[in-house]
């Protein structure tokens, strides 16, 4: 793996932007390893990521900062920088269901993930051998109907002490609150076991089966305040049929599950994921 | 193509019936070349599909029907059976978008199709001429807010006057009476352009953008006075991405919608599809 | 999990074989809860699974055999019974790569698989740990060029002694000996990483990458001792472009790889395959 | 649809060629819609397309190359501009089988092909009716062991007359001969109705059917002196099983070939596709 830099920049539309981050990087000798350029002209915003061999750039991200600041309050950008070298961290909350921590877990065993898994946060105890044998910190967290205020207020310290770059929602089955919504803005992933908009709230296997639909997903998308209502990084389905009973459809939708979690979750570590309004623009 | 029967059967479940039904069939020397069989546990339901050489029987359909009549009493079945050689009479309506219209017409011109297309209904003229190369009679019949009750009451006449054994809404922007819905339940076929129950009503594909899916779909369905909401034969979806704006949904969505249309058919002319109360068996 | 007898059956195509089976199974009460029948016209054969309620039924195993004997030789039938309560005995064979290895473990551990993994057999040593967490036995037997007869004698001791009801390659990368491929026909199930009869041999990714191929893929089969040219099972492709280098086709082709072994090889163990000749009849 | 340029280059890879392309462009305020860069690292080679608002830019294209020639010149690039409202010349070719021609017949009839279909060629005669709807000019050219270089004198002469821009095989089954290839290298697109590598060369339906495949494809690719080997610019596949014969593989598999063949022409209409040695990049 090659260290990079990637520069992800979101800016209103207008001529010269792809002219004037080249040729500053050009200036400093920066080689671009990927590029992805996006134009909404529904929005009339310009997206843009580049990938740049840190090595060929004079600067640490300091100091590319400094250089890159009036450039971008010129077209008034929305961007960061990050290093490739530098991995994100990952706190995976989850309840009683395995399926998608342990993916994640033996993505990260396998070096699969740009991150680092720092903590497990659960509401149950079941989990904890799994996560043990990974030598991740597990903390038990209980979620009760009385005690919600304080486990969130446990579950917020525990995200802040890690230092969590991304707090990802493994089949954690509780509402998270508003206020670490909104802390965490953007950075709260979570998988919904359906393809939405359909079947959003509880139990969408349930809905699926009842509706007698010919295909099932699963949707990853950055939480908010409205639930299940974020907007959507990935989403992808399997097919199903009349012969697929309610427990079918619950073990074939994990699979589902697992790998567009993956895949919402990789995009968002490897920075290919901008938020605007709503929506996403993902540069897979 | 070889020359078969039919023969669907919907009971309640107990044991004994396919034994029933195959040692009748033995009796009389019938090779059945497909069979599927579905017990539906949560509703208690049996359900059965079996292709028979037609020649291997002694029986025409009548005599046929007058020989299982005990076995289907007994059983308490809802059944039929259908000559492969009889082509089911197929009408089609359609408004001004040509793609569904076109695939179809093109599949029965190919011989694709277990059907005939007997006649086109649309409430404008757009498509006379495309109709026309293939010698099917076109039929305008103009829909205004004012005329409903009169143009709907000439498309039943002329549905009726076709004998139409199945009609296929192919994109066809009008809502149909219920009164027709009725009259025809479970002989109505329509293409929605969306993955219901995602996007139902108007401009899916509008709402779709809106939202930020990252697949969009299509949905073949029976037509109930229950708009969007009738029993789904078929669906599929594509991947789409921030770059895709409406117009390129649109042009995307159309090719799911024709070879969901086209599949969702298929079933219904080889008799594959089974409605039991809001879902559908479809032994594809 | 309902308690199932399955009764397979394969047999040169005439009429009344149902007929004969059901009524055997009616006449001993027996619940048929799933059935699946394929007449292959071009080969002549008949092929038929049956799903039945174990308790529905006066027989154990044993005295279904006798009962059912004489329908067997009438119709010149290749069949097994097996009991969904009898776990099948499952050996897996993997080399360094874990990926499979750790599917089918996590699946085993989620109760997904119906089957018992008794052992795992490496030529290395390095996914002992891996394995040690599952409590199930680990044995490192390596293989060179020098001690290959050996090493392999040492293998099949090892899968005798375990009873092994299917041994499952999962990415072990040396050639299993005609020997053993002969005396475990249809019961060694490989994964090979590419869309076979596609780059067959060693190293298809690099030979997908050379070729510039849009989709790859991945092929569940059996062993035999013509390599990579065993009767399919399953197949699955991921899409691909331009912009994955080897490295990337490598890591999308895991996923494909694992998912593929995983449903192939839950195929086999529900006893829905049937070989003939060099095909699979599976039915899904 | 906007008028746009679209400006396609390829070129040994370096620092600074988006610098200087796009400060180009930004010079003569060159509004850029849609950009896509893909370095090779493998190759050392930069590829990128940028479509560009055609009224945005001062010149037209004669005076564009003027301009540009002395940067494609230093940066050593392959490249060159289309102008979108100049409609590629697209002559099909066919046999007997009629499913991709009318498949992309009736995409030019949608206004879906960014291209005008100016003729079909046809060793046969079966076509002319379906073309002539299309007041498209129908040359049957019959071909013959005896008359195979005159037939392809005829052939040739008619591309150039028609002064076709692409040449499009849609399911003709001649060969076709190595100097036609060589002087339309680039030009001739093919459809082949299996996923290559896979069941090259002559009736692949009948060779996946023999090897009990689980999955059939179609490939769409430049065609080149050596059969089915040139650079392939789209795949997909379709799931097939046990239960279809050949005749439904057939069936199956024309509806990938439509729509594999659809894409990849649309790709190339649209300049989205690079070759470089026997591989395509593809801008989708």
């Amino acid at each position: 793996m090659e260290h990079t830099y990637r520069l992800v920049i979101a800016c209103p539309d207008r001529v010269g932007i792809v002219a004037k981050v080249t040729t500053f990087l050009a200036t400093y000798n920066g080689w671009i390893l990927e590029a992805s350029h996006h134009a909404d002209s529904s929005l009339g915003w310009f997206f843009m990521r580049n990938e740049i061999k840190a090595e060929s750039l004079p600067f640490d991200l300091k100091s590319f900062h400094i250089a890159f600041e009036p450039i971008a309050r010129e077209f008034n950008m929305r961007w960061h920088i990050s290093d490739s070298n530098v991995k994100k961290r990952i706190v995976l909350m989850a309840s009683k269901e395995s399926h998608c921590l342990a993916d994640l877990l033996y993505r990260s065993h396998a070096s699969e993930l740009e991150g680092e898994i720092v903590a497990v946060i659960s509401n149950h105890g079941d989990l904890r051998r799994m996560v043990d044998w990974h030598d991740i910190p597990y903390h038990h967290v209980p979620v009760t109907a009385e005690n919600k205020p304080e486990a969130f207020a446990r579950v917020e310290q525990l995200v802040d002490e890690y230092a969590a770059d991304v707090v990802v929602l493994a089949r954690y089955m509780q509402i998270i609150p508003a206020s670490l919504c909104e802390r965490y803005a953007g950075r709260i992933i979570n998988i919904h076991h359906s393809f939405l908009p359909s079947f959003a709230g509880a139990r969408p296997y349930h809905q699926a089966f009842a509706r007698g639909v010919k295909l099932i997903g699963a949707t990853c998308h950055y939480v908010t305040q409205d639930l299940d209502e974020g907007p959507i990084i990935e989403q992808d389905v399997i097919r199903v049929s009349h012969s697929d009973d309610i427990e079918e459809l619950v073990r074939l939708g994990r699979d589902v599950e697992k790998s567009v979690l993956a895949r919402g979750l990789r995009y968002h570590l490897e920075d290919r994921v901008i938020v605007q309004e709503n929506k996403t623009v993902v540069f897979a």
